[in-house]
């Protein structure tokens, strides 16, 4: 029955996480260990407003909906097709009272949102640099981990900018890009306060960075202790058990 | 005969490295694993010319000349007292033809040393806020420890003058100013190129961070592998034997 909902290449992805799903095209982008640990990091308080700049497949409303009691999880999403699919996973969750999946440019949600009227801004954008030799611009997987459609500027900007006063921003983005996000997200008055940092295993360099702003509040950064993701037998560590809940480690991928 | 060298409290304590000593009052500041660290994590090309900011008792300067064949190191403290030590450690040394201890206000020794000639900068400035409720602000360990002569802005912008197109800065802080650091080197064009985070054991959160940053570089940091201190046991890691040399480790503290 859910796979009326599906279209072609697509498949549901069970996420192991109090029965929900989510709708993937395995060819396309699918969702990696930094959504799940994004879904996380962020604190989402009771009939908070929350929302996720650059959705995807909609993996970060769905586990914030899933997780927390937030009122309303808006999740921007420019490019149609994945929007699409955004919103025929919120259906097959049944959630679409408490998640709107929005096709839009980011950089005119505040004219569909409103400044200064969100609790909680998420975001796990494209990390990649423009520059890196495209082949097709157009191309889904590319949209979703290059800077096409949008900046990182673009990203922190509108945070800012749709954020209340006090409201959380809340990133995963690579540790090359650290100096500019401290210089943006202080452009934009989202002060950050805490940043961790995760690491493949011990002894290996962080390949991805979380980070909590709060916006307008007093510059003092606390850094968190670090999360290493694999032990050195290369099963997972206790802290990546903790996050995914054991069973959902049985996943395919 | 050393000992013509010490005024009242004073003690000199081998380096254990190529002979290298130096003169500290163990009621003052004394150097400790910040600036070994720091002088370990630069760079020192043949024939360069160095500056310290906030030398202190002159630990980075005679590391540096000890371990490097630099032209000339020139390090700069405010403190008269503290100056007149490192000057005392510098003969102690011998070291007089190739470090230049110089009691000036960094803020004014562009005027002394001269903007763009420099090739690289070290400082182990002040770490904490001034605004902590200090009894005595003349204290020679508050000057040393606490923003009251020289902000953290002070030293980014001196070094950032100082330094030839290209030179390097490096800098060891706390994590907690990590935001300040970043924005203030951007500020001026010392591109932040390096980051080190020193952690006191494994999963724990770093209390130190190592940074090289190179004027008017394009923007993109690298994170290098994290440096723990102690072991599991309590003992050192390696890494810290390796920076220290096995012998010096044997110090009183």
């Amino acid at each position: 029955m859910d796979e009326a909902l599906l279209k072609e290449n697509e498949r549901i992805d069970d996420l192991k996480c109090k029965g929900l799903k989510i709708i993937q095209n395995p060819k396309g982008f699918c969702f990696g260990i930094d959504a799940v640990l994004l879904g996380n990091f962020c604190e989402i308080k009771k009939e908070a407003k929350v929302v996720d700049l650059g959705t995807g497949t909609g993996i970060m409303p769905i586990l914030i909906a899933g997780k927390s009691s937030a009122k309303k999880v808006y999740a921007v999403e420019i490019q149609e097709k994945v929007a699409d699919m955004a919103k025929r996973s919120v259906l097959l969750n049944k959630l679409e009272k408490r998640i709107e999946i929005i096709n839009e440019d980011l950089k005119n949600i505040e004219g569909v949102i409103g400044v200064n009227s969100i609790d909680v801004v998420v975001s796990n954008p494209p990390y990649m640099n423009p520059s890196g030799g495209l082949k097709n611009p157009e191309d889904l997987k590319a949209i979703s981990r290059h800077e096409i459609k949008c900046t990182l500027e673009d990203v922190i900007k509108t945070a800012g900018r749709l954020l209340k006063h006090n409201g959380h921003f809340y990133l995963v983005h690579r540790p090359h890009r650290l100096v500019d996000i401290m210089c943006l997200c202080r452009k934009y008055k989202l002060e950050p306060k805490k940043l961790r940092f995760v690491h493949p295993s011990k002894n290996k360099k962080p390949n991805l960075l979380l980070l909590k702003c709060i916006k307008a509040a007093r510059p003092e950064l606390k850094l968190l202790d670090p999360l290493y993701v694999y032990k050195e037998d290369g099963s997972y560590t206790d802290d990546i058990h903790n996050i995914y809940g054991k069973e959902s480690l049985n996943r395919s991928k």
